[in-house]
């Protein structure tokens, strides 16, 4: 069985800011550099740590300088490890070599996306739901968007996001100024609001506690907790963020794992279009974690408080501080959309979700309790009383597999880790086999 | 000889608003949306006008729709024409299709972008100064870098900017909410300092009399006005910074265009290390305007105030609000420094400057003074007394020619037209002979 330390580990927090200290001092030491007169940005100061995800892989990095001779499993970054099947890496090859040519070639492409993709997203992930070719804005990833989203928000309005989330939104939320002050007892920023998801409520808040906020971040499936939300569930967040006149920014980039009649979409909820924006992506759906394509889905009919449309203050926001996703990617998105793609897209989920499955099953063998793993590429498993640091670092320790620590993702995300079924096969067989000898 | 109306036009600013109330009724006519409670970001609210460079493109489809017999020339947005060297094109070729093979997939690549890029950028552009390959941040383009630097400096910070210049650095800032209230007589935002770069001095202000700010945004060689600054320019320029403790963010996007010995980066400034960030890009370089790559270098002793490194908070940025420019236009990138395809994009650069040099001569022939065309491949053309809108009009409807009215470029653009050198030969030659033969 699994143990864990309780002492004396170094948390994030401590190990970050230590991090932040040494980068002045190695850069000023010397006392010959002079400092501009340009005040540092507040609300940068008010970032608690690096970046998670960066952050595991320094850790990884870390690890393989201490332990040189281990074969480390990387489980921890949700990142893809399947080629890319071959009818959409040709189309990408083609279309590059084709831009060598008079007749092939192509310069700026329209800030929104190209025509045929916006079109092929519309009529193929939404085909069941009401969804424009217009209201389609190709991005180069989900988590780019988001940043954008904020630029167009900006510092005068209230969040929530669930309690664990992808750290984007919280951070990205810190860095335009709507957060407020870091409650070091609580582990929050004053102004957000958490909206706990654990097991005890199915993952989905008690909606009767949770304060109104103009915006709502909901991720389903969820990242970290892996988590897809039922359709009452969803129901009632509509009908929340409709009564509260707020607007939700669902993250659907997993959907393609869903297995269950779970909802693939916030658009398949009636009402959605009046007070819901979408973002997703190709990275998970077929391997372009590298390759940077996703796309943001704003309804027309989603207005702010003085009626002026959403959509005309992103296409704003897209043509001012983008300049459009690569065409080759896009190229490559059009490919994945073919009937052809989407088959071969299937089959890489799959795989994918087969390993999910065996990742489940082994923390069941070790008689930990774990969630996820059914509808969505993550497994989240619970280790009660923990710190989850020290569990990731006891599981590197102990196995060399690298997972991410669940308090990463929020207070919320506290005695979880998150483990990834992003890997090769032969890769998760033998991670397996490790977590089960060693514990 | 050129004619201009000077009544009755339709200026730039009453035709966007007009839009912008349009785009409301539209979506809210019938009274059956309900809106939202979230407030429009009053940032957002202030900008005066849709960014130039999409109503540019919409003018234009506007013209083919009315003329749709005619043969239109688009000399307007910078966009380039020829296609990208074979030995690029099919380095990014194979580096897609390779994505298709266990042995070549690769997931997420770092988010500051791929090792060998960043080390081939430090040593091939930037050789003569010193700049280390850990200070280059891969970016899917300039104005992408532009955008994720404003959410890094906040609101909080002052700005100049060149008076007239490419309008992403004011329309950032207004989003980011440095700019403060437009006011409609000077056609300036009221809290940035617009520095006048016009003939009369040689393009570059008189800094005895330029307010002190926190940021300086300056671009050479300039777009729209096509002026490459000289040393003694740009040595003021840093002296400046320096007394004031300001940040020079200085865009290089066109020094490949620069056939004199006028500095092609601000870090050839002795001291510019303490006080400039430099943003560049493959765009105008390599053909690589529909394919998104850029980069930016933050040197390691540029600091704020408080003597905390500006790199580590880029580096926070493009952890968080990016994910990393995409591998296959890495690739792209790499192959573009080899030395072979650094003799090929050479060539193409030289292509657009005889493009240039046949723009100027036009000019001349119909004896208005221009500028620019030297070192940068946009002509700046003098119409003096005119409104810009009502030259670009009139060059439109005689001569179906795209070119950019100066004044979308700010107040100091008025009088004037830019016109872009990036066209295939035949449509430059021809463009000509109609402007020659129309004026």
């Amino acid at each position: 069985m699994f143990k864990f330390s309780t002492g004396n580990s170094l948390s994030s927090k401590n190990f970050f800011q230590f991090s932040v200290v040494q980068a002045s001092l190695r850069f000023h030491k010397e006392g010959a550099v002079s400092y501009t007169k340009v005040p540092r940005n507040v609300n940068m100061e008010k970032l608690q740590s690096g970046y998670l995800f960066p952050e595991i892989s320094m850790r990884e990095v870390q690890h393989i300088e201490k332990y040189p001779e281990a074969d480390l499993i990387s489980l921890g970054i949700g990142d893809t490890t399947e080629p890319v099947p071959d009818i959409i890496a040709s189309s990408m090859a083609n279309y590059a070599y084709s831009l060598s040519t008079a007749e092939g070639y192509r310069g700026y492409g329209a800030e929104q996306g190209n025509k045929a993709l916006r079109k092929a997203i519309a009529e193929t992930i939404y085909k069941d739901v009401q969804v424009k070719a217009t209201e389609v804005f190709v991005s180069d990833g989900a988590q780019c968007d988001i940043a954008r989203l904020q630029m167009l928000l900006g510092s005068n309005v209230t969040i929530a996001v669930q309690d664990p989330s992808f750290p984007a939104f919280v951070d990205t939320s810190v860095i335009i100024g709507q957060a407020g002050d870091f409650e070091d007892k609580s582990r929050m920023y004053k102004n957000i609001e958490y909206m706990k998801c654990l097991p005890q409520n199915n993952f989905f808040p008690d909606l009767a506690t949770v304060s109104r906020t103009d915006i709502i971040f909901f991720c389903s499936p969820n990242n970290p907790t892996g988590h897809a939300a039922t359709w009452q569930q969803l129901e009632q967040l509509v009908k929340f963020a409709k009564e509260n006149g707020s607007i939700i920014v669902f993250d659907s980039s997993y959907a393609p794992y869903i297995r269950d009649d779970s909802p693939r979409s916030i658009f398949e909820i009636p009402g959605a279009r009046e007070v819901a924006i979408e973002i997703s992506s190709f990275s998970k759906f077929a391997g372009f974690t590298g390759i940077r394509l996703g796309w943001t889905i704003v309804p027309e009919e989603l207005s702010f408080s003085n009626g002026f449309p959403v959509i005309k203050d992103f296409d704003r926001i897209v043509c001012t501080c983008f300049n459009g996703a690569s065409n080759i990617a896009q190229a490559g998105g059009l490919a994945c959309l073919s009937s052809k793609g989407l088959t071969a897209v299937r089959s890489l989920v799959d795989g994918y979700m087969e390993n999910a499955k065996l990742l489940l099953d082994t923390f069941d063998f070790l008689g930990l309790k774990s969630y996820g793993g059914k509808n969505a590429p993550y497994v989240w498993v619970h280790f009660p009383g923990s710190n989850s640091w020290d569990v990731f670092n006891e599981i590197l320790e102990k196995t060399h597999v690298i997972t991410v620590p669940g308090s990463g993702f929020g207070p919320g995300g506290e005695e979880f880790i998150r483990i990834s079924a992003f890997g090769r096969r032969k890769s998760i067989i033998e991670a397996s086999r490790r977590l089960k000898k060693n514990f």
